[in-house]
């Protein structure tokens, strides 16, 4: 592991992957010197690519998000586990109907590629009840859903499970998880995360999900499908060493390690993750 | 393994521990059977006791489930899941007051032994809304609180995890789970169980609680301070092989398995549980 300068990086490599959450920004404050990064990459022509995990937000939603911090990025460029879920349900599964837990970031993206959905955001699904109707839970099975899939999801509850544990009783039905995170960094905190919320579904019926989101394959095919990147002048940037470190070395990828997150230095030791370079934000880079 | 009539039952054991779910009722149909082989039981004046890891009702709300189906029963031989816990917090670890995951049957528990709490059943922590305030959820910690408490909560939601989530960071406040059955079941099928619940806490705060609940110590402990059980001459009857079969044996018991609930004759050799006795239910016992 090293640091490494602009001009070392400007030199070696044509595109940069980010991770945004914990790199970019945490929760809705920008990290200091990302944007001039960001300037700065521009100007010297640099393909960008901004990779995430977070699978509550469609692209469409995340550009605007990139837009309220002052970051111009176009959609083409944002990769979203929520994009990369429906693109594996499209291509891979050959859905056409997904009992979901998630959020309008999901279901948009769904929508986009001709996927019918229930649950998710759906009013009948989202009602705090301790009177659940059991019955009525089961007799509700829409036997066209071919797929569960879960992701972020900020309504969470005990019926919305419920729905889609029934739907995983039939082993015909694919159970796929939009990425597997088990926490949520927002800048009040950490919080309970997407791969988190998928586990009394996982525990309850003894299934194992096909996660798409980092560091999985799924979310790399998705991004290679469209681009075609020379892995030797590729550099991987994250905050977290077993989701964004092991993508890029999964992937083949340069890595760099940023410290303004997840993940801490002395994590590195421990999860046996070794990213090619460390430093304590993109700021350093400036 | 073998089956047993009643007269060898009568003649061998002094003492009966009943599972509920899945033994006398599922959901809310008794199990033919059950009421007619409890009176025998009284009729031969043997000591009963009824166990379950639902943590949903307290004992008072229990024993008006059993009178709901005519069998006649005194709180004082019901050790619930939510009661034994509540002892737990109280005697073994002194806690003054919980953040709990569960319901009013649990709160009610808590009450009783004089044990504060927050979470629950109170309407702030019962709302379903994407627009989380997750400062207010670190702002509102409260110090006093020494324990998060999990049971089983129909109203289970993303913002009361988020809380408890936030009590966990504190390596200081204790965890506890009333029991980690994975699944419920009802008479409509099977539903995620509060051991699914709080996976999500246990994946996101990687920590390990306590669990209460059978097979579990901590539930034969709280059995035993108010019983003197031979162990010789007291029989567990349960439906489920790693929770009350295995409750059973660890308590040094024999032990009957009925299959008119979760378990089956080929999950035996499966979990590699082997009971004394096996019946289809407890009317093979009439």
């Amino acid at each position: 592991m090293s640091t490494i300068g602009f001009e070392e990086l400007i030199n070696k490599y044509t595109t940069v992957l980010f991770d945004c959450d914990g790199v970019l920004w945490r929760g809705n404050e920008l990290i200091p010197g990302s944007k001039e990064f960001i300037d700065h990459l521009r100007k010297h022509n640099k393909r960008l690519i901004f990779v995430t995990n977070n699978a509550s937000q469609s692209r469409e939603q995340y550009r605007t998000k990139f837009q309220k911090f002052g970051l111009d990025v176009s959609t083409d460029e944002i990769y979203g586990s929520a994009y990369a879920a429906t693109v594996y349900l499209k291509y891979k599964l050959k859905s056409k109907k997904a009992f979901v837990i998630g959020m309008s970031g999901l279901e948009h993206e769904l929508d986009t590629e001709g996927i019918e959905h229930i649950g998710g955001t759906s009013e009948e699904y989202n009602k705090l009840t301790t009177d659940i109707d059991f019955k009525g839970i089961k007799d509700s099975i829409d036997p066209s859903v071919d797929t569960v899939l879960c992701g972020m999801d900020l309504m969470l509850n005990y019926s919305k499970l419920s729905h889609a544990f029934s739907y995983l009783e039939n082993k015909n039905v694919n159970f796929v998880l939009t990425n597997d995170d088990s926490t949520f960094p927002q800048s009040a905190g950490i919080f309970p995360g997407s791969g988190s919320l998928s586990a009394p579904l996982i525990l309850a019926s003894g299934r194992t999900p096909t996660v798409v989101g980092k560091p999985n394959k799924e979310m790399l095919d998705c991004i290679l499908d469209k681009n075609h990147l020379n892995n030797e002048e590729t550099l991987m940037i994250g905050d977290r060493l077993n989701t964004d470190i092991k993508f890029g070395q999964e992937g083949g990828l340069d890595t760099l390690l940023v410290l303004s997150g997840v993940s801490k230095r002395e994590d590195i030791e421990k999860e046996n993750i070794y990213p090619k370079y460390i430093l304590n934000s993109l700021d350093d880079l400036n």
